[in-house]
């Protein structure tokens, strides 16, 4: 499994200390060796760093954690290989271009044999996280009008979201920049922080931050995860099925779809 | 005008040397401080560094110096903005998924008012060299077959690029990490570094490397840039119109095709 990490703010915000906590278990607390990499928005553009070296050892994750990059809207994932080998074009965020802004996509999970409908995108790597992200940008081409809506955009994203996970586990990050979509297959959980803010401290690294001197009183930040990166603050679980669309740090619109329990299998019967 | 920056080589190489004298010229010893940008294939897969600061003080561009990045081909762009603000999604190199490879772009020059012919492509930022690139793609996409052979790819790309060269200045780096394709409309030079090898001297930068002790005899390795970035060794320039493909550090393919003296236009006729 691999771990996921997002941020939505209302203000650019830096995710130096999150990527911090997130880092350590890319071969530090944790067994997700297999590369990592982040997006991080401004404006309409995007920087992707990609990095098939662990986390917790990568000269280039070093310097993220210490240079803050500011974003609206970010997306990082650190990777434990279970489909696809060790490379650089299996490392998430995959990055594509759909009607003139740059979608990414992190993946939790795993759908065996998955591949993407055919159509314009096409897997550059061998993961089925790449070709669910293909299968996704492939259906909304085919099925909405470029000058859709946000509300029927989302709801082709939940519906698709929602049938991936009755095929295995897909816990999910997209954005373009303007919003992110967050899908719960089995486990992820969120914080929202907004004034008055105070100190927190990270679970993986003897790391407190006071949020305080940094900030003003308007800014509203969340950041989402697979699991709590503080231990000191209130992390706010979804359910499985659940999703939320994030929007200038705040939840613009969530709701919750059928999924198998797959975070807790059914045991076997007896007879 | 920018500057450009690439890399063929036949085993994994890394652009410190390269790299180190083109960031002096990024608000260092040149003009151009409006951000820079890198693509470092490695197989199918790619890192792309942005930034839209000076590469001279910028932090990433001070790691990508010291810190070896091993790639087969490379792409670097430096930038003086002419059209479009200084923004992340106005920064090159400028990718897309083509047919299931990622495409690399950068551009030196400008055509003024250009604009991609529709297509899936469609240009994030508002620079004429990323129209350009989409025009490029979602022509080759409506002309080509997907199962098209290097040489036909090949003669389409040429064919563009004559005729965007008849429009404005457009010296151009293209790659898909199996190829690079580069094109001289006013100013382009190269050198090939195979052994035996020996010293270098940067132009911009008080630094010499020498390449013996890093290499074998077997390697090979070509530098394509705008102008030429040692002073002791004797680089091969481009004239206007012509093109080489490069591959594992050798040309592949090269030839010459008719386009307008731009770098010395003609006087205003006196009557």
């Amino acid at each position: 499994m691999c771990e996921l990490l997002a941020m939505s703010a209302n203000t650019p915000t830096d995710l130096c200390f999150s990527f911090t906590g997130l880092r350590q278990r890319g071969g530090g607390a944790g067994p997700h060796r297999d590369g990592w990499g982040v997006a991080f928005y401004e404006g309409r553009g995007v920087r992707v760093f990609h990095d098939p070296e662990p986390s917790a050892s990568s000269r280039i994750a070093e310097v993220l954690e210490t240079h803050p990059i500011k974003s609206e809207a970010a997306i990082c994932h650190i990777r434990q290989a279970n489909v696809g080998r060790v490379a650089l074009e299996n490392t998430h965020p995959f990055i594509r271009e759909l009607r003139g802004r740059y979608w990414t996509f992190a993946h939790n999970g795993q759908i065996e044999g998955f591949r993407a409908r055919p159509g314009i995108y096409e897997p550059v790597g061998d993961t089925d996280s790449e070709h669910i992200f293909c299968d996704l940008l492939n259906g909304i081409r085919a099925e909405l009008a470029p000058d859709v809506g946000l509300d029927t955009l989302l709801a082709e994203l939940v519906t698709r979201a929602g049938s991936y996970a009755q095929r295995g586990v897909c816990n999910l990050l997209v954005s373009n920049g303007d919003w992110l979509f967050t899908f719960c297959s089995t486990r992820m959980t969120a914080i929202t922080r907004r004034a008055p803010f105070g100190p927190a401290r990270l679970k993986d690294a003897d790391v407190t931050v006071d949020f305080e001197p940094e900030t003003t009183p308007r800014d509203i930040v969340s950041v989402i995860a697979t699991e709590a990166l503080t231990s000191d603050e209130r992390w706010d679980d979804y359910l499985p099925g659940e999703w939320r669309l994030w929007r200038q740090g705040e939840v613009y619109a969530s709701g919750r779809v059928p999924v198998p329990d797959l975070a807790h299998p059914t045991a076997t019967p007896t007879i």
